[in-house]
């Protein structure tokens, strides 16, 4: 790509291009050089959007609430971008999928860029793709960044590196959400939606929660994470009142951040994330490149196979040899 | 640690000292130096235990079938070590643990050895810390190592990458198997267990599976993955029968991968991952830790806040100043 079109694939982006876009996050996720040099170039344009991370277990019904809070985000004229991060897993794939499509009544606004983001099985693939994705759709001009993602394990630390507001969403009737939260979501969550709060077991679930939340001495910054409790989907009018709720409470954070100083230590955490993937690739990927096509990586694995040394050992020499 | 307490502690663990095991398992999660330099020394001891995966969603009752597979392999006098890998997800958590309870009637059993890991949230330390464990459960001297992980996402191909032979677990019900199995699972599974096969739609299921794989024309080293259903818990003499069964494919299984000389891929996928490992542990860990230490790292964080450079290109630069 010449410098030229480099530009102009910018110019195109920032304008709002789906196609451009689309190609340029795709790229990205396919390791594809060029896009690469796409990269360093709309990095310096980043940082205006307000990213919100929504993390919650399978079948908390995070689709149903995005799409809501897109239309909630539109009716308050903001911008919105959904990145709907698709764990490539055989066992949740299907049901994910169901839900995306849901999501394409915004197809028709232009102000609404909904996509789908795969991970590869890559170790730390998920979080890089996550990251780059995110500067495409801020560049975009989308002032509100959705990202969704399956609540499990490492995800929800990536999620929160990637965020400046984290909803962890809840649902009455898991049985084991109180524990749960015991197990260190409180440091995670900014604020948290009791999904289908019709049901059995919402009023419970919101008031142990809050029993918990008051146990907590001090918040981070003096927030505490409000609880917001969310309708059945199935009455417009309930539903939509407390998807608005939740669109506020977000806004609320959101100038909370801006008036305590805040959104400058959560962006500073972002962008060691970023130093830290991007020191991978640039420091690894070259060494295990160089082993691969010298045909080493081959004899290596043949003297760890005859247990003629130790992976640790190895890497130590191999380090040596490349380190200055 | 001296060399002479080193070589105690190594000879301690071969003689399957569970205390020895624990804290050395423990202090390679914690990353400790010392426990890194008996790790060198007890490599060259691995490679014997016939290593198990089991994968499958939450709530598919992979703890049970595990805790049974522990007397179906006693009985046919293997001593036995599980890695049942807890993502530290905060949904899932509180469930899982108490799913290991149940296996706690081995406790008093020598030979076995029933650990829980943690993933800590670091990127690919799961994976890592799988590797280091299962060496230390080999020079146990276990014949059969079974590793028990909640099947999402990336967890997938880290337990193949650690296996021998691979069960994917499937329940009836749960709605979407059969898009999941298309999803790719069928390159993972060696064997496909159908659990709680008393429930409504284990028949329609297992030929779902069936006429599925008869669509594949050729298996890696012509071993077509057999589908066995596990009966109802509550129902002893069945249960056993069906676990007995599985515990002699699995050993056919086995018998299959030495016969057809398939073992080694196996170990040299393996031993890839290992390296792989080791190697960003040797060569990444260094530069970050100097760059943290000088305080370089703070500057680059404020240089990139204040978007003066993008994090490619930043680097980049360090990657040319540290590699040769």
């Amino acid at each position: 790509m010449t410098d030229k079109e480099e530009k102009d694939q910018i110019s195109r982006i920032q304008a709002g291009d789906v196609r451009t876009a689309s190609r340029l996050i795709r790229n990205l996720e396919d390791c594809v050089p060029e896009a690469r040099s796409s990269l360093k170039r709309i990095f310096p344009l980043t940082g205006r959007a307000h990213i919100i991370g929504i993390t919650g277990s399978p079948g908390a019904g995070k689709s149903t609430l995005v799409d809501a809070l897109i239309s909630a985000f539109r009716k308050r004229e903001k911008t919105v971008g959904v990145l709907a991060v698709d764990p490539t897993s055989p066992f949740t794939g299907g049901a994910i999928l169901g839900d995306r499509i849901r999501m394409q009544r915004h197809a028709e606004d232009p102000d609404v860029f909904v996509r789908s983001l795969a991970t590869r099985g890559a170790l730390g693939g998920l979080s890089k793709a996550v990251g780059d994705a995110v500067h495409v759709l801020d560049v975009m001009g989308k002032e509100i960044i959705m990202v969704e993602t399956v609540g499990t394990g490492q995800q929800e630390v990536e999620i929160v590196n990637h965020s400046h507001t984290v909803l962890v969403v809840l649902v009455p009737g898991m049985g084991d959400e109180i524990q749960a939260i015991k197990a260190g979501i409180l440091e995670i969550a900014d604020i948290f939606v009791i999904n289908k709060a019709d049901r059995d077991g919402a009023g419970q679930l919101a008031s142990e929660l809050s029993t918990m939340l008051c146990m907590v001495n001090k918040f981070p910054g003096d927030w505490q994470p409000p609880i917001i409790q969310i309708g059945n989907v199935f009455e417009p009018a309930t539903f939509a009142e407390s998807v608005g709720k939740l669109a506020d409470t977000i806004d609320e954070h959101q100038r909370h951040l801006v008036e305590k100083d805040l959104l400058g230590d959560r962006m500073r955490r972002k962008a060691m994330v970023e130093i830290n993937e991007a020191l991978r690739d640039a420091i690894l990927e070259p060494v295990l490149k160089k082993l691969t096509e010298s045909g080493e990586m081959e004899a290596i694995a043949d003297r760890l196979l005859r247990r003629e040394t130790d992976p640790y050992t190895l890497a130590e020499e191999i380090a040596h040899r490349f380190l200055k």
